[in-house]
């Protein structure tokens, strides 16, 4: 490993331009800058290596031109960022020492300058995977906690709905709803997505949205007690349907609308009267409002993961020049990873 | 008044069939049926004198033909029902004796016979007109104060915003939250009834809704800063200009989406995913769920009415012959009674 004050060879994915639609493996370049292993004189920022990327939705919509309060588009040019996992390289603060590994939102290169390391979380167990801080101890993981915990709140016995089930939360939600006592039912948008979730990860039932011509028909087959908590990834005319099978005082955590992402014109959403005579509660929610949260969530999920109730799926593709083509290949149920390097 | 057990003519008002569109005179008759003033053999129920019913748009929307779990359509050829204020004439039970003034559902009628009192009130203040346990003391009233402080809660010094703003709740809800002390604008459809909310009723702002070409450019010059609180009376087009201007973590209280009623085909709501990025809870609610919290009511409203806070605005039609013409013609900012007896 390279010395701390050394300035070395930094291989990095950048963005050309932004895109239109779905992003292509030619859309990005790995160019090689340099970087310099030494924290400023007078910064309290991080030089961290990168060790693992997250390939998710959250970076294929930062290469599209958009407008968003939280998060804003690439810079063409630039380093891509996303939530990774790291090694502290040097340090400008008594917090983080060197040889801390951490998770945070790292540039997709192999050595990245942390200069606001306020968000970074310490990895304190490491007898887990470290990629499983890009998922499921991540923040894919503790979205899922916290919008079924924190914002839906379902108790034991209780009808639970996941739209975008085989996501990296959806699935999550789906198996914390099921170890809660939950009936669980999710939809996804292929037959194979769909066997996972009945066959691999515990759901009670699941649907390919794609091939049911009336969503209510299908939600009234799969709950025909109705739904008390909806996990909302994907609004429009999901959230219609939805609507029309909810049950008394029942709670929809917004998480996502996907659906409405590529739309110029958004789907109206046509039934939302029905939150008033059933009591619907709907709250909208970003994960990283509860970020202070985050050890409870630790407390509560990292015995899961070793007591082997929560079934995870990696895919884990090797060597940051594969990153492109791992997020653009990107459609799996699996979590995607890119392994920078080992330590 | 005539003795109990005695059978006397019963003046009623009655729907003459389901209508469409707003109700006329001519859609109900004044006929006379007879009662016994003497509680069945055997029945728990009341026999009540009317003496105040309430005109509203609840009692308008019982008219038509509609399906609703809470509520159905009258029933053509039998007098119709709403709020009222009555006297007991007779009692199956003991918690009613007679004599007591109780207010709930009655008939539109000179005398009713109530089979299930369970979710009458007893009056214990009379220091105030009895007409207002129709309106600010009454239904209404609890479900401004329910949507306000149980549902929105918002805190003094926010920026609250009711749609509807001159109908029997929505005053309320400016006056109650312009006592917590927040900034409240209202809007409302008419030149006069905008002239009433800000210079009677001492909203901060109003605007009339008809005459705004662009609702958002209104909401931004009435809420520079967004809106905190916002108390749906309306739904539609409306609700997609609330949500552009809705500040972070703000709430909705979804008490009515009076824009849906007459539409077959809903308007769509475009701009809801606006509720993840700006963590807004949009909440639905029905005031009966809130009638165990009535006394908790009475404590807050009660004094404030007494001690002149509050602006409370009625117009007594005399006479229940008088009430088919009082419900037709009623579209006014005061609260619409009919008084049937005055004891």
């Amino acid at each position: 490993m390279a010395g701390v004050g050394e300035v070395i060879d930094n291989k990095q994915v950048i963005l050309k331009q932004l895109v239109n639609g779905a992003p292509k493996e030619s859309d990005m370049a790995v160019n090689t800058s340099s970087i310099s292993l030494k924290v400023e004189e007078g910064s309290n920022g991080l030089v961290v290596k990168n060790l693992y990327l997250s390939v998710e939705p959250y970076v294929k919509i930062r290469m599209k031109k958009f407008e968003h309060p939280d998060f804003s588009s690439f810079t063409p040019g630039s380093a891509m960022d996303g939530f990774g996992v790291a090694k502290v390289v040097d340090s400008g603060r008594p917090e983080f020492q060197k040889g801390d590994l951490v998770w945070g939102i790292v540039g997709w290169e192999e050595y990245s300058v942390i200069k606001n390391p306020e968000s970074f979380f310490k990895i304190h167990h490491a007898d887990v995977p470290l990629s499983y801080y890009t998922g499921i101890l991540g923040m894919p993981g503790m979205t899922a906690w916290v919008g079924l915990h924190k914002v839906a709140a379902p108790k034991k016995g209780e009808y639970v709905y996941i739209s975008g089930a085989s996501g990296a939360v959806g699935q999550l939600v789906g198996q914390f709803a099921k170890l809660l006592g939950c009936y669980v039912v999710g939809s996804a948008g292929s037959k194979e997505k769909v066997e996972i979730l009945k066959n691999k990860l515990g759901f009670d039932d699941a649907f390919n949205y794609k091939e049911e011509k009336d969503l209510d028909a299908a939600l009234k087959r799969c709950f025909p007690e109705g739904i008390d908590v909806y996990f909302e990834n994907v609004g429009g005319k999901m959230l219609d349907a939805v609507l029309l099978n909810m049950r008394l005082n029942g709670r929809i955590a917004v998480c996502g609308m996907s659906a409405e992402h590529n739309l110029e014109e958004p789907e109206g959403v046509q039934n939302l009267r029905i939150i008033i005579h059933k009591r619907i509660r709907m709250q909208g929610f970003v994960v990283f409002d509860y970020f202070p949260q985050y050890s409870e969530f630790l407390d509560d999920v990292l015995p899961k993961i070793r007591e082997g109730k929560i079934v995870y799926l990696e895919h884990i593709t090797e060597g940051l020049e594969n990153a492109p083509a791992a997020l653009a290949g990107s459609e799996n149920v699996w979590k995607q990873v890119v392994l920078v390097s080992r330590e």
